[in-house]
C-alpha cells in the first residue's frame, strides 16, 4: 500500500464538533460503514457554516458544491460510539476551499480516519464558480493555519 | 385522512436522548427525509440497551429483530436541528416489546413525529423467538407505564 | 404480538418496479436495515410519478409530503438481493393518497414486507393542502382497485 | 483547484454494473449527495465478488476492509437517474487491491465521477492482513490492465 497519510491528533484542528453514530451506520462487518465518514465530513462543514450565519441552506444565492473528497481509514468506529470531527482549512482559494477533516472515536486523541473535502462556491442558479462570499470567508480564515 | 394519532409532549416519555441531524438527512424538499426518523427510532432503542449493558451487538446470543414500525409526521425537522427522541414501552410481552417513540425538534415540547417500533427477541442462530432475557427486561420495565 | 397484517403476493399490486440493494443497506445483523424498506417505498412512489411526467422534483408547484408510513416485516432481505416493489392505491382522497407497498426478495412471490405510505399534496410554498393535481390523479387511479 | 483527475469513459472499465438511485439520495440541493457515490463504489465491488462466489459476507474467513477511498465529482446525478458503475483494478498487491471506479449517469459515456477504493484483505477474527485468497484473485485479475 502506498498510502502515506498519517493518523493525526486533536490539537491539529481549529474546530471540533461532535456527532452521534446511529444503529444503521454499522454495516455487515459490525463497524461504521466507510461511506458514513463522509456524512460526518459534510455535516461538520455545513453545520459550522450554518451556525456562523454564513449559509442559509434553502436560500443562499451562493452555495458550496463538493468537487472532491478523500478519506484514509486507520481504525474502526462502531455504533454507539460518539464521534468528534476536527476541521482545518488546508487551502483557501478564490472560489474553492480545501478542508482536512479528522474523525475521532469517543475519547481517543488519535484519529480513526483523516480525509479531505473540497467545496467550490457557485451561483445557485447558474452553477458557475464565483468568489467565496465575504461572510463565508470570515468563517474559513480562522480554520486555516 | 384517517390518521388519529396525536402529537405528544416530552413528559409522556420515560427516557429521552439526543441525536444530531446530518447534512445528508435533508432530502430534495429540504427537510429530514421520512426514512431517517426510523434511524432515530432504532438508534434510541439500541443505544439505551447497549448503555445499560443489556445488548452486546456483536456477541449477544439473543437479539431483537424489528417486525413492525410505524410513524406519523406532524411537522418537519431540518439539518442542522438537534433531535431529542422519547422512548416509552407500550406493551411488554413474553418475547416482544412494543415501543412508542417520539421525535422532538430542538427545544420544542410538541413532537414532530410519533411512531411505534416492535422488537421480537430471537435466538441469534436459529432466528426462533425466545423469552426476553432478564437483563433486557430490567431495562424495559422502567420505560413502561 | 397483535400484528394482523399478512404477507401478500405479487398479483395484488398494480405496478411493480425493481431496485438494487446496496452494501451499506445491511446492518450489524447482516440484513437490510428496517429503515431502508422505507427508502424502497418512497423511491417506488416518486419514480412512478416522475416517469409518468406527473412530478418535477425541483419545480412542481404542488408536491406530496409524507404524513404517515408503516411497515410489517415478515422475512429478511440481504445485499446483494434484487428487490421488487409493488404499489397499490388503497385510498384516493381529495388531497391525500394512501398506498399499500410490498417488498419482494429476488424471485419470491410472497412479500418480505408490506406497508403503507400516505402522501398529502400541498402547495410547495405555503405547505397548505391542495387537491391532488389532475395529472397526478391520472397516474394514481390505475393503481387503485 | 489542483485536481488533476479527468472524467473517463466507459470503455476504460473491465466491468460495468447498474444501480438505481433512490429518492433519499438527493440532498437539499436536489442532487445525489456526495456520500452516496461511495455507496455505489462498495456496492459494485462487493456485488462482483459475491456474484463470482468469492465472498460470503456472513461467513468468509478472510474479508476486505476499506482503508482508503477517494472521489472526484465532475457533474451531478439526480434521482431517478440510473447509474452505471465501472470497475478497474489499478494495482493488485499481495494483500491489498486498489480499484478505480467511475459513475456514469443514464446513457452518458463521460463519467460523472471517478474515484479510487482500496481493500486490504484481513483475517476476519484477528483483523491482521493476509494474502488475497486465490478465488478473490481470480476475480480481480481480469479487472486489471
Amino acid at each position: 500500500m502506498s498510502t502515506k497519510r498519517q493518523a493525526t491528533s486533536r490539537a491539529r484542528y481549529r474546530h471540533l464538533s461532535t456527532i452521534e453514530t446511529r444503529w444503521a451506520d454499522n454495516d455487515a462487518y459490525g463497524h461504521v460503514n466507510n461511506t458514513v465518514y463522509y456524512q460526518f465530513f459534510d455535516t461538520a462543514v455545513n453545520r459550522r457554516l450554518v451556525e456562523a450565519g454564513a449559509l442559509d441552506i434553502g436560500n443562499s444565492d451562493v452555495i458550496g458544491l463538493v468537487v472532491e473528497t478523500q478519506c484514509t481509514y486507520f481504525s474502526s468506529v462502531s455504533f454507539p460510539d460518539l464521534v468528534t470531527v476536527g476541521l482545518k482549512v488546508l487551502h483557501l482559494g478564490n472560489s474553492s476551499v480545501r478542508y482536512e477533516i479528522a474523525v475521532f472515536r469517543n475519547e481517543q486523541d488519535e484519529a480513526s480516519a483523516v480525509g479531505e473535502f473540497v467545496h467550490v462556491y457557485v451561483d445557485r442558479k447558474t452553477n458557475r464558480p464565483v468568489p467565496i462570499p465575504a461572510n463565508v470567508r470570515e468563517v474559513l480564515v480562522p480554520l486555516a493555519d
